[in-house]
């Protein structure tokens, strides 16, 4: 399958998928399901061509690290079971792990709780060269503090501007943010939940939480929408990737990153010597 | 000599050396040495008056860090020779070094450079119950980068932005700031250079590098003016503290750092237990 054939076929994610500033966001349950990019593929062209691209991205990310000059930060938020560890394994994980590396944010721990809600995230963002990927966010300080009533609303109310501004120092100082909510449909979240409790495996990734949460499902969907659109920015926009069928998650979040890399200017660092005039001694 | 004395004779310091937001600064030769809140009182009364002064800040720090909610952030910035080591040294070293840590800060290093220019203050921001002193801070980033044309101009610039909206969200999230510029003149600054030169002891504090930024003086007295001007805000308010007699610095600073803390609500914290119903056994 040749580059020229991807091309042609899949449309572009950073136009199909981004919420720009000032917009609008409905997550609803057929959003989850739309194939927008790549509506006449199947999955068996589409797994053929996510493993295309994640070929190019090896290959963006190892200029990327030589050249030492960009940093990238992914953010990926999700309801339970959206896919988020699935995602950071399938798009994430094949890339070479000195140039790339995954934060997991839990529950904040008491330390954590003694600092403002940056303090624990700040130190994780990446240098030059280097690309870190978010599983959960600062982003759960905002909407788990919100639907949860953790603390008082004025809380997770100016939290709005602290994300924006902390991710606008970033973004100025030299980072480009990439935000990705995988959105999933409250009945593919069933089928998940219900495929988890089947498998002893799979016993691990549940939690009896999982299910309160559920109950609040609709609480949890405008918060979202709401998140949403209060930080999506010029400087760290966020993407809504329809994540209801796995294997078109990753090709689009694939593809996403890839062209994002593909916009920085992404170039081996010039040498200062001439290899043709240098000779190794026998 | 008693607290009713002191506070007849003490000004309060925060009316005195407060720059509020929006307001003018002009550092002058003369102001350095202007006794604002102590018109009247000389070395040897300002001195008994400090030792006083310090007792009090030991019982509320005591209490700061029982009860465990506040956190205090004070970001001392000076000139060479300006008196930030003397400061940190007489003020706020005589205090249970338990709940207060000074953190100094040099050249930013390779990794601090990969980074944006909050990555490496952020991780020692106090937590609850703690006093954090910087000595020398995020402020240099702006300062040094404008004076010595480290970067393009838009650099700093934007930074004055970066720096107001961290510290509003610190302050949101529950810290109180308190921004300290010792101010002195450039004729102290030189009998301080050369009493340096004099005393072998005190040779490894000169570097000839503080006299080519002597060389820029009025560039830095605009610089810091220019910043003091902008980032005063109520959130994390300058003060600019007369410098040039140290029993005077040492006096005001102490004296405003106690007001600070004295508007704070310190109390013990309510224990769950009645003292008088609790027997120790033999």
């Amino acid at each position: 399958m040749s580059q020229a054939w991807a091309d042609m076929k899949l449309g572009d994610p950073r136009k199909a998928f981004l919420v720009p500033e000032g917009g609008k966001v409905k997550l609803t349950e057929e959003g989850a399901d739309e194939l927008k990019i790549f509506p006449k593929g199947g999955k068996s062209d589409g797994e053929q061509l996510f493993l295309e691209i994640l070929q190019k991205i090896k290959a963006q990310q190892k200029v990327l690290y030589a050249q030492g000059k960009h940093r990238v930060l992914v953010i990926i938020q999700a309801m339970d079971t959206g896919g988020k560890d699935g995602c950071v394994k399938s798009v994430f994980s094949t890339v070479d792990p000195a140039g790339i590396s995954v934060k997991s944010f839990k529950k904040p721990n008491e330390e954590d709780l003694a600092h403002d809600f940056l303090w624990r995230v700040h130190p994780h963002v990446p240098g030059n060269g280097e690309i870190t990927v978010f599983n959960r966010s600062h982003y759960e300080d905002i909407i788990a503090v919100r639907v949860k009533k953790l603390y008082d609303d004025s809380v997770w109310k100016r939290r709005y501007r602290h994300v924006i501004e902390f991710e606008r120092m970033l973004a100025e100082e030299g980072t480009t943010i990439l935000k990705i909510f995988l959105h999933i449909s409250k009945a593919e979240q069933k089928r998940r939940l219900e495929a988890r409790l089947k498998n002893p495996a799979k016993h691990w990734k549940f939690h009896p939480d999982d299910l309160a949460d559920r109950e609040r499902w609709e609480c949890f969907q405008n918060a979202y929408e709401d998140l949403i659109e209060r930080t999506s920015t010029e400087h760290a926009p966020w993407y809504v990737i329809p994540a209801d069928r796995k294997w078109f998650r990753n090709l689009a979040v694939a593809q996403l990153f890839s062209e994002t890399l593909q916009d920085l200017d992404l170039t081996f660092p010039k040498v200062s010597w001439d290899a043709e005039e240098i000779r190794i001694s026998d």
